[in-house]
């Protein structure tokens, strides 16, 4: 059992968009701990995060897909094995968090992007656009990343070690726990993970018993480890008297670390720009161009598939968190004035989800509901249709990539985490060994980029949409008298412009009436004189006149379901990976065969005849033709071996050709899953592998209508 | 008619690839101008360039595909118009070199690449790996990008102004020919591209006679501006009086720029990394892995498609030269022993391709000659089989997105533009209004790259192969009494055993008889004593043993094909392009339908009422299943205006919905070229699309079995 608290930050730990301008954290201090100040007394919002009972199956208890218990290093030796990744510049010590891909990680990405683009873009009319990853300094700017994408580390001044504080406080505290439990005589399991690291970090667990109060502290501060700003965690750190673990030494107080990667465009220097923390922005950019293509109409999403980065302090947890990786985002653009409706949301109204909500977190549950969306939308759980239909969108999508139905939930942000101006936002999370990962962030941002942009630059990243029905009212006008108001009033004529132009209409009609009546007003115009200036008839009119407006402007509101594929993409692996009863050693990969890397494997028995060469060649183009991609395997170990090699690419399928192949042309055909096999002539197997590899056909339709084959070649 | 040094500039002018270490300029002085001299003693390859003759139209001459002079302004605001692409951070003011695609930009990259992946990947079971982008300083230094991957660079100190050396040298000397020109009354054409950059830079083209030898003098350095140094530049500068033309301001010598975007990878700034000039490195380092994932089989090929990046210190020609583009490389990896054959080669030895060779550029011709690619090999014009094999698949693959035939030429570099390892370099060049562009290179790169990195970090980039025979033979072996040896030598003993260590296999054997005669010998060891060093029979022993070797060692050779598929896009743009006859105004896009961003434009004929839209839906839905994209234009506009804007957009079929349709279930198809228009009912429309989307019926096909039908509908 990992400790009560894990649960919620395994939720924090990893999260895949990093909020930009969330509501800080909260700040009531608890009875048991020592008070601290901030020095942002704008800070409204506060809430207390209980203590969380995980209810649900945790990382290190998770099961495979065949129901024992996960071996995740097992499954990191198998990807490493056959190459599905590898740290990047492995022979030259390699970079932490950088990480390649190697044939059948790449093909597994190309493939799950594929399905992406059909589910997405294709399926919706998406409007992809592909743009730079250089990024100039004034963009990210205004977005708000230079000033607010940051972490906090700090520095030991002796030793030069860089700690990411958060993950520093949390790693002590945690280990503090564990020597409490220790010394409480309650068995403590030892992490998978980083067992080299955390042996030369942590010179050893302190067996050592708490205070209960403290052990409550200590519990209640990890819950909320992702909300401190670096001043409070230099104070966390002193109060709980933190230094470097390896060492004792004292660090110094965290400083903001901004994660973008910085680089100089041009030749100058005079030209800072970064490489894009995410694609969102170039779509915002281009907002304008995108109406434009889309003919004026609304509602209409943008996609963009594409590589982001992102400077981690110190990335750790494998291909979860990484400083260079795929995303696909998509940007929804709705009217909001009509309630973001959908106009597909009848399509997806009853798919199901596993919702947990903000209330059941706040109250310190972890309990997920299964929740038709329509419901979910229709109680006004979920914000609005839009962004329910792509919250079922999404999960449909992982269902269509083969994740288990069983590990996806949809995890409502806590309004504390979620930026101000967010309506609502759900995180698809996967449970993988680590815990519940965020994989998917699906945030209603409402009108945040495109105005932030428009202000700074002036293009009206707006849509100006015709009246159906011109809109007629009346209001009442204020005119001045140019030529008498500048004499007069001389350097204060603006100001007093301006006050008049800022008047409010039902004060503007009393003042008409005075004016009618007094042939003069006095108005409030603060720092022009005694803050009140007079105004007679010629100098100023006010009268109603009648207006009709053709056009409406506004500025959508984004829906933004945000994807990181390279956590999709390792989800993925652990919820397909398994291992054969008494064969533990051999790992399988169950991807569905519209995913897996290579569909077929072809191993001719004896794979250096050339008769047997021959067929495999045939085969292959024949399978090319269909466009179906394939592998032979000509290697000259058994067909056994060479099954099991290509289980752990998680082929799908595999056709033998022995010696009947050359006498009556038949094949075998092997299920990865059940290791069945089945025979048949040429067609006949084309046909089934079609079917397969479209989802037309299960291996129970093909194994009910072509004979039974026994391998004479033990498995 | 550009002038006549043009060429060979234009051949160089976008060089995709960056030559590293190309075998340096020529030196040889002409008589009519003044010799510099060089720092670089062991620059010994000299050529002379002569002038070339123009033999194939050119770029401002180029015709488009329907025979008229190609406008290549009407394009490019074509693709601006419809959102191919447009300058990135346009609304802030734009960052010049960077370029974001629109989406049927996007969308035609995406085909070309799905394309390339089929043509080439999955034809041969390439390995495709997806490396990092982020690469730590060492990597590159090692492969030579850290310092010589540079342009030269001037500046201007009093209005911190730029300029890339050579550009600005050719500029100058441009404007001054022209001047002469007309001075001589030779009527200028004035140059299409950047006509606002050249008015404000260059004050005005100063209309002075030169001296025919000047003339000479200048197109001489023109034609080889690609290959002069930072100080040859500097000194031409001096030479040629060559100032800011804006200002007449003294600008400082050339120094060197490295053209790669610097960054800091983590968060203490200690590990200096750049963004990847070219995705190999990555597939060069991963070596090792590719070959066991190969079952250690040779050959074989990887390849990785990615974006790379190159600051250009002022990039013009659009999406020609840019900051960050998309590449597609393959490194097959070769056994130099046995003549580089290829297994497939025979499948392409008929084809034919347009080649420009060394021999005929020397003599200052650029005569293409047709040949076979099996008799080009055969005559060892080109070098190997491997790198034929691959010049015409590359040919196959440009021709199969739509390249025009008669504007593709494969040209040999020179011997000086290789690196002094490679062996041959073809470049693919595609024939554009900016002249003949560089869009493949495909070089022989012998074993270089992997040696490098072998040497740098000891990692076996190579292969080890079971001999069949094992070798056997003898050699003479050196032993020392390491014993006596240690305390006889003392410090020099490492130094004296690595003499002896490196003697040769004839001296070794004479040795061999001094010491059984004489009881000692003598050697040469520099550095110790006075170089010479006696040894006695006790303390050296040297004889002849026999030695059997089973395992042969080799460093595989590279075959490089690297693909630039932006300026791949650009030129299947132009080659694709033109306008109808009296409608000069509506640009079409030929694109074939395979590569055509949307294949099929749905236009009902009343788009926006119910019944209409109900059958849009139908058929993109049913078109959808089959595969194939397509979109609904609803538009309240013309039908034949909607065909136009699909004309642009390069969509092939067009699909009206009308009144009939509703009667009778029948629909009109559109063939883009022709305009000419059949009718049929859903599964003849649909069947005909299927075909002339997979290439296996043309339009004429289609024509001869559907009605011809006429719109009533004027285009």
């Amino acid at each position: 059992m990992r400790s009560v608290t894990s649960l919620l930050r395994a939720n924090r730990l990893l999260s895949l968009r990093k909020p930009l301008f969330r509501t800080p954290p909260p700040l009531t201090s608890h009875p048991t701990k020592k008070s601290f100040t901030t020095t942002a007394p704008h800070y409204k919002f506060q809430i207390s995060l209980p203590k969380r009972k995980p209810e649900v199956n945790m990382g290190s208890d998770m099961t495979a897909k065949n129901g024992k218990p996960f071996d995740r290093a097992a499954l990191e030796q198998l990807m490493k094995r056959r190459f599905f990744y590898t740290p990047a510049f492995d022979i030259y010590g390699g970079v932490s968090g950088l990480y390649d891909y190697g044939p059948p990680g790449s093909a597994l990405t190309t493939n799950i992007v594929d399905i992406w683009r059909k589910h997405f873009v294709l399926e919706e009319d998406m409007l992809e656009v592909d743009c730079t990853m250089l990024t100039p300094h004034e963009v990210l700017k205004t977005s708000g990343h230079v000033d607010k994408f940051a972490d906090w580390m700090c520095k030991d001044p002796k030793t030069g070690e860089i700690f990411r504080a958060d993950h520093l406080v949390e790693e002590v505290l945690e280990s503090r726990l564990k020597g409490d439990k220790e010394a409480r005589g309650v068995k403590v399991e030892e992490k998978e993970e980083d067992p080299k690291k955390k042996k030369k970090k942590v010179k050893s667990i302190p067996v050592v018993k708490l205070e209960d109060a403290v052990v409550k502290e200590y519990e209640e501060t990890l819950a909320k480890i992702d909300n401190y700003n670096g001043e409070e965690l230099g104070l966390l750190m002193k109060q709980y008297n933190i230094k470097n673990p390896a060492t004792g030494g004292e660090l110094l107080p965290p400083v903001a670390f901004n994660l973008m990667f910085q680089t100089s465009i041009g030749p100058s220097s005079n030209l800072p720009g970064y490489l894009r923390p995410e694609t969102a922005q170039g779509q915002f950019l281009n907002f304008q161009k995108l109406l434009e293509f889309n003919n004026q109409a609304m509602p209409f999403a943008s996609a963009s598939i594409g590589k982001s980065f992102r400077n981690e302090i110190s990335p750790r947890s494998g291909l979860l968190r990484v400083r260079e990786f795929l995303m696909a985002e998509i940007e929804h653009f709705v009217d909001p004035s009509g309630g973001k409706k959908h106009p597909r949301f009848n399509e997806v109204k009853d798919v199901e989800l596993e919702l947990l909500n903000r209330e059941v977190q706040l109250s310190g549950k972890t309990h997920v509901s299964t929740t038709k969306i329509g419901d979910a939308v229709a109680s006004g759980l979920v914000d609005n249709e839009t962004l329910g239909y792509f919250l079922a969108r999404i999960q449909l999508f992982l269902l269509r990539i083969g994740c288990d139905p069983k590990k996806i939930r949809f995890r409502q942000h806590m309004a504390n985490e979620m930026a101000h101006y967010a309506a609502d936002c759900w995180d698809a999370e996967l449970l993988t060994s680590y815990g519940w990962i965020e994989c998917v962030g699906c945030a209603d941002r409402s009108a945040y980029d495109l105005s932030v942009h428009m202000n700074k630059t002036g293009a009206p990243l707006q849509v100006s949409e015709r009246r159906e029905k011109p809109l007629e009212f009346e209001e009442w006008v204020v005119d001045i008298e140019k030529k008498k108001f500048g004499p007069k009033f001389k350097k204060d004529a603006k100001t007093v412009e301006t006050a008049l132009e800022s008047l409010a209409e039902d004060l503007r009609e009393k003042l008409s009436l005075d004016l009618s009546k007094d042939g003069k007003i006095v108005i409030d115009v603060p720092n022009v004189g005694d803050g009140k200036v007079e105004l007679t008839k010629d100098l100023v009119t006010i009268e109603k006149r009648k207006r009709v407006e053709h056009t409406r402007e506004f500025t959508p509101n984004v829906i933004e379901p945000s994807f990181g594929i390279g956590r999709i993409f390792y989800a993925l692996c652990e919820h397909t990976y398994w291992s054969r009863e008494g064969d533990e050693a051999r790992g399988v990969l169950s991807f569905p065969p519209t995913v897996a890397p290579t569909k077929v494997l072809i191993g001719p028995l004896f794979g250096q005849k050339t008769e047997f060469k021959s067929y495999s060649q045939a085969l292959k183009a024949k399978l090319r033709k269909l466009g179906i991609s394939s592998r032979i395997d000509e290697s000259g170990v058994s067909i056994g071996k060479r099954y099991a090699r290509n289980d752990e690419l998680g082929t799908p399928l595999g056709i033998t050709i022995d010696f009947q192949t050359l006498e009556d042309n038949t094949y075998t055909l092997r299920d990865r899953d059940t290791t069945k096999q089945v025979r048949g002539d040429i067609d006949q197997i084309c046909e089934a592998i079609s079917q397969l590899v479209e989802g037309t056909a299960s291996w129970e339709d093909i194994a009910a209508r072509l004979p039974a084959f026994e391998s004479a070649d033990a498995e």
